[in-house]
């Protein structure tokens, strides 16, 4: 979608895909059920019209997401696997950029505040997302 | 940093200042520890070096960096704070493009596959990270 940054890093590759302006926000709509491209236009003031369809057509492509009906859109699981960025996104711009400056996400159910982290399946230990060196030596090392 | 979004989403505020093209890219290679511009550069052959200025300096502006001595920079903890979306950033782009049909982050003491996701601070619940309205809707109003 975006140019492209030529490096091997997953994280570029993933910037490549959703990096563009606006990209991110038109996914977070559709993740809260705004599946309807007025509903879109209307959560998005700012967005150009036709920068929206060509975004649109661009999710479709890399297929995160699928059209439901005329100028109906839903995300696949694909698109679905970006909740946790997102949900960085909108906790770490709460917590630095809050109106109130206690500002943070909060556990509807007890109160506590939420944070965002790497956890093993296996052994579930919290893992330092810093350590993305170790992800990416393994990217093209795993077979099993 | 960016061109403003006009809305009062976190997420869209984290986008003004971490969105443009090679900014979370820069913050990876710190948080790697490549603290010298010179070896940011080597590791991003890329990024025009005026480019990789202007984006330093930003970043310092919106206080995620600090200068260590002539040329040399490190992460704040607001920097640091980031590590989680790019680790989620790098775990999308190695499961969606990874070289290996296989390729997902692994944890290098047992060899689990690594997630992320959000997690309540207070009872260990995962959460939802689908559930932004709740963090938005928190934003003013939390108050302890």
């Amino acid at each position: 979608m975006t140019k492209p940054y030529e490096l091997s890093c997953p994280v570029a590759r993933a910037l490549e895909v959703v990096g563009d302006r606006w990209t991110l926000l038109i996914v977070r709509e559709l993740m809260l059920g705004r599946t309807r491209y007025k509903d879109i236009v209307g959560a998005l003031p700012g967005i150009p019209p036709n920068l929206l369809s060509d975004r649109l057509r661009s999710l479709e492509n890399e297929q995160m997401v699928s059209r439901l009906a005329p100028r109906g859109y839903e995300l696949t699981p694909k698109g679905k696997d970006l909740a946790p960025i997102l949900g960085g996104l909108a906790i770490w711009g709460l917590q630095h950029y809050g109106e109130a400056p206690s500002a943070r996400a909060i556990h509807g159910d007890c109160g506590g505040t939420v944070h965002i982290g790497c956890t093993c399946n296996s052994c579930g230990t919290d893992v330092d997302p810093a350590g993305l060196n170790l992800i990416e030596a393994r990217e093209s090392g795993v077979t099993a």
